[in-house]
């Protein structure tokens, strides 16, 4: 694989407990008309609200709202911020709270003004943009997705039982995104987890494909030990400020297009997670955790140089008097027992997929693969594994 | 060291061997009139300076040219470059060169419109740009500054003997910056190898602070084990695309501002270099080769766990039955070796620096550093000890 890309990512992040400070500053920028798009009650709880509101209203804005966006944000709420947004005429829009309620946020900028039924446009014929777009920023609330620095959003349509990914071109990137630590103390371990997994699986499914050895390979290696480091700590003492700075930095590094620069990619492992996700609705990062040592073990042989690499590197695998074959076989036995020790799910089952489901959430994954050319046969063996 | 920062990229990056094909693309978003800066023969050696005309050409741009810039620019010759900025009205400087060139060209930027001596306002007060600057985009043929992607430049005043470096604002960003590995092949070797020294240089500055344990400590580590390991290859085979399009993307990545985030950084050895450079006009990386050894081995104590987490993580230093001690010192025993397989320079005296000379560089070095609060003694004893 010869080194070869773009690379342009202008997305303003102000990090640290005092940067909702620069939201003022950053609100002023844009016209009067916001919409607000957050989840449920936890940023009212968490006090995040009020303070987001007052400075709405210093700034003089009208303030609209869409709430109630779940993870796995659905269609249908996207459309209805839709409404609401032509309705309204809104000039921005502001999404307060993980990446389910960015994800939404980015269906709205790109759907509000479409002619053509957005899901079918974009997350299923992943056409380009032709109209116009909202400008939006972000107030991070929950780490994981990366959606804060990048131009991917998830929607998952319940009519169709299709939960589908869109890369939107640039003009999507968050003109900013604020990202506090301390405003992630309150999620609950299971969704920290979920999260932190999400971001090791980012890593991975860029880091496994090609035979290259290039910086990226280098600085994915990097992250996956820090979150490795930290995520013991997380758990110990969740206001650890260091600690969740350290995992909501790597979660914005692992998926702001630099770690994948001239790397082929995977994806498998989340595009199975996507049909998981669709049939269950389960935590995606859970769904990750529950698929991804199945599915290295499915594909490693054809990798086998580079899960060599990510056993000694990543794990500190010794090797010596082992074949390749036990060496890699170590490395996902490590990342299976990584999973186990961080409380993280271990099994489909536990997520509710049945045996009768796995027949039709193997046939409906998008197909793909990074080592291996997937087929839902294929897809069908990995799911029954990781039962 | 509590995680607090403000980070913000906006320079679009076209990496690979064709990317040269989108400099027509780049240059059609901007004005007629054009400042070419380059350096010597070299472009026109290997056939980039007609190819760029040629696209310049099918742009209908005016060109204006600035030549002749070399290592350690001048002031003298930045103002030479605003001169004809001012007199023609350029509406664009484009860059072709190394960091020197692209160094020279931030400083016509800011400069053209100066109202004050623009080296006294920004290299010596470090005041805030407050008049019109203009854009930039750069074509790279020579690695090392990471100036393709920041907003730094480093300018020499031969008059004062004063080399001094200045972080511009953010509008001084490279607008785009081309970066063809292919064109760094017929960079010499002694140049090459002072290039990957100023990269490792620039990620132990920022790694050397704080006895945080941060991601940013991660990411420093994966880009010096990937130039640890490409820099034999790199000497073995100049035109090893890979090779080369790692250390060259490694380069950027060293110094646009991602590795230092969270950091409190150091400096030392790029300061201490900087007079050294006024007085000699090294090569840059191999004056900070030449300093680098003595001046760790003088404030190692001051950080002990950092220098022996830089020995295991870097250097792959074996600590059983070692004191914390003597592994920091085989981590900068590695260091020192490293410079002197590599064919890079060991020692001050090989640049040039004589001993009369010592006292005065040490005596005009800016002061600061980071684990260790430097005198210009302390700077005395590290030349020395370099000599």
């Amino acid at each position: 694989m010869k080194y070869d890309f773009n690379f342009y990512n202008p997305t303003r992040i102000h990090f640290g407990v005092s940067s909702l400070d620069m939201l003022k500053n950053e609100m002023e920028k844009y016209g009067k008309k916001i919409l607000l798009v957050y989840g449920k009650a936890s940023i009212k709880k968490i006090g995040l609200y009020d303070k987001i509101l007052n400075i709405l209203e210093e700034c003089n804005k009208e303030v609209y709202e869409l709430s109630g966006v779940g993870s796995n944000p659905t269609y249908a709420k996207m459309m209805e911020g839709c409404r609401i947004a032509r309705q309204e005429g809104v000039d921005f829009i502001l999404a307060v709270g993980g990446g389910s309620v960015i994800d939404c946020s980015k269906g709205i900028a790109a759907g509000t003004y479409s002619v053509e039924d957005p899901f079918q446009k974009y997350y299923i014929s992943n056409d380009k943009i032709n109209n116009k777009v909202i400008p939006l920023g972000t107030v991070l609330t929950m780490v994981g997705t990366g959606s804060e620095m990048n131009t991917g959003s998830v929607i998952t349509n319940t009519q169709l039982k299709l939960k589908k990914g869109h890369n939107y071109e640039e003009v999507m990137y968050p003109k900013f995104s604020i990202l506090d630590p301390t405003l992630t103390y309150s999620v609950p371990q299971y969704q920290m987890l979920s999260g932190i997994f999400d971001i090791m699986s980012h890593l991975m499914e860029q880091y496994f494909s090609g035979d290259d050895d290039n910086v990226s390979d280098y600085l994915v290696e990097a992250l996956l030990k820090s979150l490795i480091a930290n995520t013991p700590k997380a758990i110990a003492n969740p206001k650890d400020y260091e600690v969740r700075s350290n995992i909501m930095w790597a979660s914005t590094m692992a998926l702001n297009g630099l770690m994948g620069l001239s790397k082929t990619q995977d994806w498998m492992v989340h595009s199975i997670e996507h049909q998981v996700g669709a049939y269950t609705f389960c935590a995606h990062g859970m769904g990750l955790a529950a698929v991804s040592p199945s599915y290295y073990r499915y594909i490693y042989k054809d990798g086998l140089a580079k899960f060599v690499r990510f056993a000694k590197n990543v794990w500190n695998v010794d090797i010596i008097g082992k074949t390749d074959d036990e060496v890699a076989r170590e490395g996902i036995s490590c990342l299976e027992k990584f999973i186990a020790e961080s409380q993280m799910v271990t099994n489909l089952s536990d997520l509710g997929v049945t045996t009768e489901m796995v027949h039709d959430i193997a046939y409906s994954t998008d197909l793909g693969g990074g080592y291996k050319a997937m087929t839902h046969e294929d897809v069908l063996e990995v799911l029954k594994e990781a039962m």
